[in-house]
């Protein structure tokens, strides 16, 4: 396996020399963890001209002991002695002690004030912008990746599963939340692939909504929305459901238009497909229905080491799906006073020969009234 | 108490005219929060010439409908109907509008890539750094904030009680971590101040030790680190203890060293006092203990509405202590191999006069063998 990161900072490398030759400082965490294998707090990595000039550089205390050592692969990683010493000035420190003449650097992650500090250590250092060479990367997921989101999304199926089996009128979103939550490190999760949102009543249906002391009730829609963390990588699923024997015409209606909205969205998941259309496939069907207020600005994002990461599934958004990317596709409606419905899944673009996108997060999406 | 945070506005508003005049745009989430008395994800404040000219710009979908509104106090809110637009973008436009010339960003906060944007709608805005200009103003804290930071202690007091009262052995430090969190919003607070810490046998007493699967086991030092979040304020606890009833000689030797140092950090405590003082005091009686190897770079840190935040209680530290600055105290020892102890509590600083330093955590501090 580690390997893998050699050759993914080999493509890391390719990309300095294109640009002009260099060396690349990479310091947002999940960009680190990807090409190094672990991102310990504040730890940067320098992408030498050759292997043998990567350096793994952490701060302490987490960092460990102070000094040199290997990682897998053999991956050099330092240890700063000094608790304070930025790691990404040790970095740069690195790069010109290996005569390197141009750094490319994360300008879209590395502060202002740490940029400056960088650039004052290394004066004669040409400080170039690496912008998001590693989050392209990180698009497509190889089978290893790929299967780590396939076990974190069947530990949010489970945990999600039994919740539905457990009584749920009384209890408030907040405690539902950590149940959830609890439930998925007991399946063998990292922990929660991100803040676990629970709406109920008026409060359904409302993405990213932080759960309150508000109490599940008869007739209420619930909805749901959770994801797993495994080795790193982030699923998420979201559902609704209604609580009582029968739900509300107007619950039935709206459920049944957010599902359609879901299907096309997923639908429209193939290589080459544009990301634009893939929300635009989704947003039509709540626009015909009557819903063009207040919609979240985009159906669904791509998963990863990170639970947003690209691409976005946006009207604006640029660029098409390529094959092995995992998106979700969660599209929703929320009627002030009333509540809505959410149902969010996650996905792998997949050819249509191979039986188009793979769905990862396989809870039924039938309205279920608990 | 909407009015609080007028009159925290109107400091940074002094702060800027003393540094040249213009206005600021404040980036960093804990300093809008201070400032504006909510920081919805990626809203920045623009603090202008004026009261009346004070925005909070939030971008979507967390930051509700798009368009103009008022918060507590009548501070303009500002929900940006593009939802890819930067927030701080748009405050550079507002500024501009207002006739601004030159503003002051938190160059610590801002990303290069972020600064560069600000900087392009805005050529005309002479760019300046705002420093911790913010940071600074949310040392000392007033009636209102203490009081939230003491809820905050009694809840994560009462957490770590009930722990104690349950059954330990057996279990795993991702479970009991868990339980602790939960224990945590059961008493009201928003959530944990930060991942809980929970270290057995080997791993006891190591600081920010992520929790395992590892289970706890008769004779194991047991240590435990958590806080709750209460209205945004965070405190932290931490607590080592033994399982089984009799203590091996060595854990007892080690628990009075460690808890020597804490004392004698606690006692340091006092207006006027240097940082790295306080540090030396815990510091000396664990070195002369026999224990220099592998210790933390600092014995604490202030707390507020961030967990970790100024001052630094580290042997390089400037500065001295105020009155009504909460930190924390917390040295440990980790033998590798065998376990640790640490001891960690949030007080705040109090002259000697009114009794000297206000203890918030208040859970014994003796070696319980549980």
């Amino acid at each position: 396996m580690s390997e893998v990161y050699a050759v993914r900072r080999e493509r890391v490398r390719e990309r300095c020399a294109a640009g002009g030759g260099g060396a690349a400082l990479v310091s947002r965490p999940a960009n680190v963890r990807y090409l190094a294998g672990a991102a310990p707090d504040g730890a940067v990595l320098l992408v030498g001209r050759g292997e043998d000039e990567d350096v793994l550089v952490c701060g302490r205390p987490l960092g460990g002991e102070p000094g040199e050592g290997r990682a897998d692969g053999g991956l050099r990683v330092q240890v700063l002695t000094e608790p304070s010493a930025d790691p990404a000035v040790a970095g740069a420190d690195f790069a010109t002690a290996q005569g390197v003449d141009a750094l490319a650097v994360e300008e879209h992650h590395l502060t202002v004030a740490r940029h400056r500090a960088v650039g004052s250590v290394a004066p004669r250092l040409r400080l170039m912008d690496l912008g998001t060479a590693v989050e392209q990367l990180r698009l497509v997921k190889d089978e290893e990746e790929l299967s780590c989101l396939r076990v974190a999304a069947e530990i949010a199926d489970q945990a999600l599963g039994e919740l539905l089996e457990s009584i749920l009128v009384g209890r408030t979103e907040r405690h539902l939340a950590l149940e959830l939550e609890r439930r998925l490190v007991d399946h063998g999760a990292d922990g929660p692939a991100f803040a676990t949102s629970v709406g109920t009543g008026p409060n359904s249906g409302r993405g990213g909504h932080r759960p309150t002391d508000r109490r599940v009730e008869e007739g209420d829609f619930l909805s749901v929305c959770l994801g797993a963390s495994y080795r790193g990588y982030r699923c998420e699923i979201g559902r609704t459901f209604v609580i009582g024997t029968s739900p509300a015409d107007w619950q039935i209606e709206l459920y049944d238009v957010v599902f359609a909205a879901q299907r096309a969205g997923r639908e429209a998941l193939a290589p080459g497909a544009a990301c634009r259309d893939v929300d635009r496939a989704a947003r039509h069907v709540l626009h015909s229905a009557g819903h063009a207020e207040g919609l979240a600005p985009s159906t669904g994002h791509g998963v990863g080491l990170e639970i947003d990461e690209d691409p976005q599934l946006a009207p604006a958004a640029m660029g098409k799906l390529d094959v092995c990317v995992p998106v979700t596709v969660e599209p929703g409606v929320h009627l002030p006073g009333r509540g809505g419905v959410r149902i969010d899944d996650t996905l792998v673009v997949r050819p249509e020969a191979d039986g188009g996108p793979e769905l990862l997060t396989i809870t039924t999406k039938e309205l279920l009234a608990l």
